[in-house]
């Protein structure tokens, strides 16, 4: 960014791409966070649009830039667009900071209108990237987000919203498990996306319904009594499933 | 649109806004279309997002001018920001249609990323407003769209498949049948958004669980042997749901 300047030629004018990159891990949803040090603010991680990318693409690399993954979950979920959308603290401070030219400063003035995407990663596969040594990036879990710039909050709030809903959908979990997982782990995740609890046996038969798993000829180890049995999606059934959606609410 | 010059201080560069709007008589999903006399494509009604307006507010301006209807229900359902979408037949004489300024003609050669809106409305409530009497503006069945410009086919498409999978998740109707309806009716309007026909007494079932039906003291007129009761929705209820969401699919 550092490196094209910011302006109408390079850039889509008014326009702004805005990741939400949901991780699981101990129990937690968490949410990949962004701290610059010339604001005392968090806000999501985001980019702009170049001229010549489709704004899918453009969301691709922002994820990709600060995940160090390729071929990750992406959905478009919603666009921001409230008159509101501007900086009403931005100072001319942020410039140096960005080493951008003061004559490019009347970009950050405008209203941006921003488009929220949604990633679903595997935690321990990201490698969380910052852009400079200035900034701060980590995990946070959704329950625990400070504040956070501008309308972030609603953004994150609105992502959280539509993967909950989803989850009556579609499958998930492909890409916040590992690849071996028991159905206890799979029930967590549910359970802590819409935070609540499942009743155990009807989850069972919900999941193993929709034909997307696939029974390892494997336990749990590091397990003291009884291990409970591996499982893995069955990519093929999984797929046709996100492809034609389940049938079926929770 | 054609007294506030079409440039990026008076509107937001580069997006626009387009509404799917539907209605549903004679057993059709039927879209409201239109057709300037300097295109021989037909397009969906829209317009661009004034710089001191949100954008929800712009698309609620497009919907109201389009049907001369108040309080639609209206929802987001997506952003389209292809590089191509840039008009590649544009030609000056677009400008002197609309009497636009020769300076301004810029404005149309850029890429629009466009906001895709869907609205349900009464059919027999809604007044097509053309914009010019050069204009056609027409309901059409969507099973008999014809050629439309740029990507306008995909973002119906994306429309209607959004309604589709929004039949799962929050109750349908009020917008878009006559206050008293008797449940041949109802269904009738499901299979039409479906594009299939469904069981009978498991759709009564699933209907009546929703609760929010309201069975009137009223038989339908004009029919011949065994008048069907007419219902209409209990609004309190039907909100709630519209708000929580319906617990289960189709």
């Amino acid at each position: 960014m550092k490196e094209i300047l910011l302006n109408s030629e390079n850039y889509q004018p008014g326009l702004s791409i805005d990741c939400v990159i949901f991780g699981f891990h101990d129990n937690q949803l968490k949410v990949l966070l962004i701290k610059t040090s010339y604001d005392n603010k968090w806000s999501l991680p985001g980019g702009f649009v170049p001229i010549k990318e489709d704004i899918d693409t453009a969301a691709v690399t922002v994820l990709n830039d600060r995940t160090g993954m390729q071929g990750i979950f992406l959905r478009q979920f919603a666009t921001f667009g409230s008159i509101k959308r501007k900086d009403p603290n931005f100072d001319s401070t942020v410039l140096d900071y960005f080493e951008i030219p003061k004559d490019a400063g009347q970009w950050f003035t405008q209203r941006f209108v921003t488009i929220g995407y949604y990633a679903l990663v595997d935690f321990l596969k990201a490698i969380p990237q910052k852009e400079d040594n200035h900034e701060i990036i980590e995990w946070i879990d959704h329950k625990e987000v400070p504040e956070l710039i501008l309308d972030h909050k609603e953004i994150l709030d609105k992502a959280l919203h539509t993967l909950r809903i989803e989850l009556n959908l579609m499958p998930i979990g492909y890409n916040l498990l590992p690849e071996k997982f028991t159905i206890p782990e799979l029930q967590k995740l549910y359970e802590t996306i819409l935070d609540k609890k499942l009743d155990r046996r009807n989850f069972l038969r919900k999941i193993t319904h929709i034909g997307i798993l696939k029974k390892l000829d494997e336990k749990k180890s590091n397990v003291a009594h009884k291990a409970p049995n591996l499982y893995t999606f069955d990519k093929d059934k999984y797929e046709e499933v996100l492809k034609n959606g389940l049938n079926q609410g929770w």
